[in-house]
């Protein structure tokens, strides 16, 4: 059955998240929706992930699956048209067959905004940490993710997740583009729930001398969520990129 | 009488422009009242220049005047505390007495921030141009506008400000940082009322191919608003920065 995946941008502020829920819209339901419109049939469609409640993303992959192979340019441009403005489709493309968002998938990248200074335009997509935390600190503590470890105690108490071992391969805060902005980006094959807002509370308690640098082989060793910190606010949070074993989604449209 | 200025960033979209309006919110009305509960007494503040309903600030400028120079650290924490969360003051200092921040600027930087591609995280930000001009066109056109000209045909008709002579020093489109994401910078030692937008919109009617390239020498001559395109979504406009003969405000804080 031809199969066809979607590269999706989204606002989560007024949404519950990603996946459908008995009550509240989600992105997954309202994508559901225009493409039901745009398609003339209801059509499930599987995300690469859940996104929390408030959660953002530059870069979700979904497929979905119809009887015919839909035009992917004229798809793009009537969902487009159906979406409200929080949510964009960037791309659409015929996936192979078999092509699963979720179980294809290889790495995770998200970003977690974080700024010491006020700001008006960023309010929706940038925590505010202040006083400034000690980045050198958690970019010290940080080091001890990277690899291939059991993320218990990074995880939501009532996720049912079995599998907590996570790979990770890069987790460091960089600079943001405007001075007081930093990007914490971390990439992973997998992330369990409510995981990076752990990581990144944790962290900022490192930054605030709470935790010493050292303590995340502690905090890991635990595999208890009570040993990590709070969850950082969702607000801060983009689902940058996913990435499959073949390239998905050929790079975005030149400049002109 | 000691002079105090402020550094304000604020997203436009919710407010009916710089300002004190009979109706609706303003940025102004709003910063006056922030200052009037933290000074504890009726403060007037003057800005750099007005914008209009809906454009943004990273970098406005204001000045107000009091009996005691209030402290300006505490001040910024205050306001910041006050203000609503689309409206940031970025720093507070003291001004040399006599200062003013709209007779004493020498220089306004504006941004109109624009994408080809569907956006949701900046739709409020950054307005769509579909289909993608031609840039090239546009920043040809642009040169045009560099250096000092009457510019009554880019002023909205119904501003009664007399002198419509700009000096011009920088008009012209740059990539955004997202493929799709175009910038057009300009500064100019003034700006008329609705002027930028007027200009973006002309531009763009280049960039269609509905003007030539060279057009934009007989509408700066025409001295009539109608010689002109229509004005730009007011969404993708942002005041950068205000300059003055001498530095306002120190350089941001640097990143711990």
């Amino acid at each position: 059955m031809p199969t066809t995946r979607l590269l999706i941008e989204y606002d989560g502020t007024d949404f519950r998240g990603w996946q459908v829920q008995p009550a509240g819209p989600t992105i997954q339901g309202t994508v559901e929706a225009a493409l039901a419109t745009a398609l003339r049939a209801p059509v499930a469609v599987v995300g690469s992930g859940r996104t929390d409640a408030g959660v953002h993303a530059r870069g979700q992959v979904a497929h979905f699956v119809t009887d015919a192979a839909p035009d992917a340019h004229r798809l793009r441009a009537a969902l487009n048209g159906l979406l409200p403005p929080a949510v964009a489709v960037l791309a659409v493309e015929p996936a192979p067959d078999g092509f699963h968002a979720r179980f294809d998938a290889r790495r995770r990248r998200y970003t977690y905004q974080a700024t010491t200074e006020p700001r008006a335009l960023d309010r929706r997509t940038r925590a505010l940490f202040r006083p400034a935390p000690d980045v050198d600190a958690m970019n010290r503590a940080a080091e001890t993710l990277l690899g291939c470890h059991e993320f218990s105690s990074f995880c939501r108490t009532k996720s049912e997740t079995t599998n907590r071992v996570c790979t990770v391969e890069t987790a460091r805060w960089v600079p943001g583009a405007r001075a007081g902005d930093w990007d914490f980006e971390i990439a992973a094959d997998r992330f369990l729930h409510g995981m990076v807002r752990a990581v990144v509370g944790t962290l900022v308690e490192v930054g605030r001398g709470r935790r010493p640098a050292d303590d995340l082989a502690r905090v890991l060793g635990a595999r208890d969520r009570r040993a990590a910190g709070p969850a950082a606010p969702a607000l801060g949070l983009v689902l940058e990129r996913v990435d499959y074993a073949e390239p998905a989604f050929a790079a975005p449209p030149a400049a002109p």
